[in-house]
């Protein structure tokens, strides 16, 4: 029994079996890292169900049982599997399945079986990364700050947005990745004010501000950075933007260690920004958990009560946006260690002048 | 009104209001482009909820009402507006909406008030494309062509498949592309036996099957396409199931015209690799709809019963997989008509020999 599974509350959850739907959640205990598949977990046994064109990949990569459904839903069939099995209590994943899911599982239940909405069980699992997990996050970290180094050349005076998105994207793959970790995040000037700007064709002026935040998967570990540069020189009002917003940064990042929840991070970035004057400006929240997947938890937001603990991976990224202005966001990915947090992004956070 | 909107049956469905939870549907209806938003639709109006990190985005992008929530989630507001219009019954997205949003927002309704499941209402609106989206898609399947073309020099021995992967996505965005509408796959040799293979750091060596399935997402609309080339000389086997594959693609293609149905194009497909003796290895479906979405209704199984109309997009993509030797898929991308189909494909089809 794999380590993971075995932390399964089961017992806790009075539960017999956990049906998961979450890919990601998938991956972490089965190994499977295709795009269709059902788990069936007891404390026994470990069942994927995937469909005929993933056969041969799950063959390779899991060693659990693999049942092929070659005809109608994966739910059908772990539905079957609970009926020979004689389980009663079905732990689901309630925020991961559709209503349709739940409905359609939910009316064919042997009689006296029920379905018992779980809520994150595996995502509170995953929070805490093992140190396999920990290496794989490393190289996903130290791949995407090496293209954001090597696509710096290309920011001169007449480039796009999605130019600089294209050329950091491949750059993160020749570096080993399997694909960005979300869609890269290019904004000139006051487009930057977009905290999820869509790179555009809109080519690059003097004296603007260049914000990029991006990321990389590798080996299925997700890395997450945000830098801005200025592309000539930039005024008193863009150097005391960015000084409070990395102030507010080092702040948060001084606040990390085990033991301390979520929002008492965030809240120490919120403080700077509040007394900078920017505390409106700054409408996202500090930070997030991320491994398998960009967005996993601990949130951390003003309220979040999560206490951080030794092994977590998560971001640092207070930020301020002006409309019609420009924007301000400085990210790192860290590591919470019991005494405070090894920031794992090694790309300079000076303001950089293009 | 939006034409979109001025379709939604809402007398059919007995509702009052239809709570849309999709980001594809969003954007069709509202044209948000970001990712957190929840749009309620009546007969009389139309309103976006997101948060702070979008307001300035959706104020660009959207001509109808926006909310922005700072504090809890979106649904938990679109509620209070359910509330204050009075609205009774609230159709959602069963197959778009997760159990535990359901959850929370049955048990916040107004008194009177009731949740009700609708199919994929939007999801069935969108099968047809207008001849805008029709322009966009050609736009996107030029582009990924164009990139596939591109990519092909750098197709030699001791090439990588994500070196390839990465060159064909970088090309893609050179060419206008926002990204690729998938991960791009990329299969050298027996590999190209796993349909839904991820690019390793497998280099090509001699006399290998090269089988690269890659789309664009251009102005948010989605190509895709399938082609096999060979490093080296085909041996006859190869050139026997690349020949029935490719008889099987062009049956399909034969059978698509609006009136007939999406099972009666898969078995023309199936049909022929029967008869060559690949019925079994055709382990998919020949195609599906894409739009908005890469996959979108409709679909072209065995025993889909959707009638093709003028206007949908579709995939035509048979293919076969044998274990330890290989597989090859040919797939285009095509606008069905009145009286066929048109391929918007340019993309040779005959076997590229590198």
């Amino acid at each position: 029994m794999s380590p993971e599974r075995s932390s399964i509350p089961f017992g806790e959850f009075k539960i017999d079996a956990l049906l998961v739907s979450a890919l990601p959640n998938i991956r972490y205990l089965s190994g499977f890292t295709g795009d269709h598949a059902l788990l069936l977990v007891s404390p026994e046994s470990l069942t994927l169900f995937t469909d005929p064109r993933f056969t041969i990949q799950a063959s390779e990569e899991c060693t659990c049982a693999v049942k092929t459904v070659t005809k109608g839903p994966l739910d059908t069939a772990a539905v079957a599997q609970i009926g020979r099995n004689r389980w009663k209590r079905i732990g689901f994943e309630a925020s991961r399945m559709t209503y349709d899911v739940y409905l359609r599982i939910k009316t064919s239940l042997p009689l006296g079986a029920t379905l018992k909405p779980v809520g994150s069980v595996i995502e509170k699992l995953r929070m805490i990364k093992s140190p396999e997990e920990v290496a794989r996050i490393r190289k996903s970290v130290l791949t995407n700050s090496r293209a954001f180094a090597k696509a710096i050349p290309s920011m001169r005076t007449g480039i796009s947005e999605s130019a600089i998105a294209a050329e950091v994207e491949y750059q993160m793959r020749r570096f080993g990745a399997e694909k960005s970790a979300f869609d890269t995040i290019v904004a000139f000037g006051a487009r930057s004010a977009l905290p999820h700007a869509r790179p555009t064709s809109g080519r690059l002026g003097n004296d603007e501000l260049v914000l990029i935040d991006m990321g990389s998967c590798q080996d299925g570990y997700m890395s997450d950075m945000t830098r801005v540069l200025f592309h000539g020189r930039p005024s008193p009002r863009v150097r005391t933007m960015y000084n409070a917003v990395a102030k507010a940064q080092l702040a948060a990042l001084d606040a990390v260690r085990a033991g301390v929840t979520a929002g008492h991070v965030d809240r120490q970035a919120r403080k700077i920004l509040e007394a900078e004057g920017l505390g409106k400006e700054f409408v996202h929240s500090t930070g997030h958990g991320l491994g398998l997947e960009i967005h996993e938890p601990p949130r951390l937001g003003k309220r979040d009560k999560t206490r951080l603990e030794a092994g977590m991976v998560i971001t640092i990224e207070p930020g301020a946006y002006i409309r019609g202005f420009g924007g301000i966001r400085i990210e790192d990915t860290v590591l919470v260690t019991k005494t405070g947090c090894e920031i794992l992004t090694p790309t300079s956070k000076e303001l950089m002048l293009l």
